[in-house]
């Protein structure tokens, strides 16, 4: 499905004006229709997407072990399902081409992408070198398109707990700044959670700057007062509606009413 | 993906068997593969699913707008991933000629399906005669099949407020008796709530009997008293779940942690 090309220009350029150092926009991860609406009702500026989640729900681990085809169809039915901006968890590209990826992307309605720089399925970091040159043709296709979609480069040293910790800031802080050179609107240092590390990677990163919430982790307000510009939440959100069905089909076979306390 | 034939027998003969009068089976509708999980983890003996949930979370109104491929595609999602049988809503049958039907269904995993009769899309009630025609065309094709799948025949009588409500559970008693002798195996007054009405019906009818747990109506405990051989929720679970959801989003966008209260 063809979304008309000035709604993606238009989308896209609302999502890029939405990254605010300092006053962080807030994008809950959608997994289906039925989560993606309840988002934009709720009042939300933009939605992203979870590859997690989405490939929970269809019976899929994460780590690009959807059929591409079948993360792409989802990735259509949130972004067809709300009219405001939608950013789409692409994992590592599911082995398309840069330009293929952005064709298919814009085809399927998303107006920013997340790219990350480890294997989903080993774990092991990307080299950087190669990354940057990923990245860099992914901005020459975006920009060969003439959507201005948002590229949120993954920087996963934290997440993946590469090398000694102490070397990790310096480690993230290197990548982040190769891949803004290469094109990335926003850099997404995946883990890194504790708030001086926060700061200073965000000062150390010509780029606006992607934290992912965490339960018992800094605030809004501190995330804010770090300069983050964007908050996400991963298969955070989707994990939590799973719990909560978890007790209610717990209550449920104890053959409690299932409505009585939701 | 083709199920092997011999452990679908066993399921459609275990989902079967679950059909006690007075000690009815309970089946959560699930609409995904996460809730699917969820159901099968807390320990319930089979489930259902409902084809409003599935029909929201892909992005369709209720009432066969979905395409059918779509539909038993995530079916089959379901039904492949637990182990307990899993039976399917399908509506009026998505225009499929009972045999392919049946076929589908089989291909899909699912060892029960709900037929109802009225349109989806008008609320009008089916024809009883035509009606039982097409469920004894469906028990030809599952007797031909050789798996005994569970045929549950929806009576829509109370649920589209059918003529005056004096005489619904007179035509709902009509209507139930016609299908059993047709070939159901289970009847499901979809919208009879009053206790004595329960009753009378699952007197008057000599077939296992479903009923729709709601708010407010009848506990598990009293359904079992009324002789009732089966209890599901059609979309109740997913709008439970989908409420919840809603209220997390509202806590989210005022800048709460949303796994605080999870």
């Amino acid at each position: 499905m063809m979304r008309s090309s000035q709604d993606l220009v238009e989308k896209a350029a609302l999502l890029g004006s939405l990254h605010v150092p300092g006053r962080p926009v807030v994008l809950p991860n959608a997994w289906d229709v039925t989560s993606a609406r309840v988002f934009a009702e709720a009042g939300f500026a933009a939605i992203a997407t979870s590859s997690g989640a989405i490939a929970n729900s269809l019976g899929y681990d994460d780590g690009e072990y959807i059929p591409r085809d079948d993360m792409l169809a989802a990735i259509d039915r949130v972004a067809r399902a709300v009219e405001i901006p939608t950013t789409a968890d692409v994992e590592r590209g599911y082995g398309l081409p840069a330009d293929e990826l952005i064709a298919r992307l814009l085809d399927a309605g998303a107006v920013g992408c997340n790219l990350e720089d480890s294997d989903p399925q080993t774990g092991q970091l990307a080299d950087c070198d190669e990354q940057a040159v990923w990245l860099r043709a992914v901005r020459a296709s975006l920009d060969a398109a003439a959507v201005p979609i948002v590229l949120n480069a993954r920087v996963d040293v934290h997440f993946r707990a590469w090398g000694a910790a102490d070397e990790r800031l310096a480690e993230a802080v290197r990548r982040a700044r190769r891949y803004r050179e290469a094109g990335a609107d926003c850099v997404y240092p995946l883990g890194l959670a504790n708030p001086s590390d926060i700061e200073r990677f965000v000062g150390a990163v010509d780029a606006p700057v992607n934290i992912a919430f965490r339960p018992r982790g800094p605030s809004f307000g501190e995330l804010a007062s770090l300069g983050v510009a964007r908050v996400t939440f991963g298969p955070g959100l989707h994990l939590a509606a799973k719990s909560w069905l978890a007790s209610l089909a717990a209550r449920l076979i104890q053959g409690e009413d299932p409505y009585s306390s939701s």
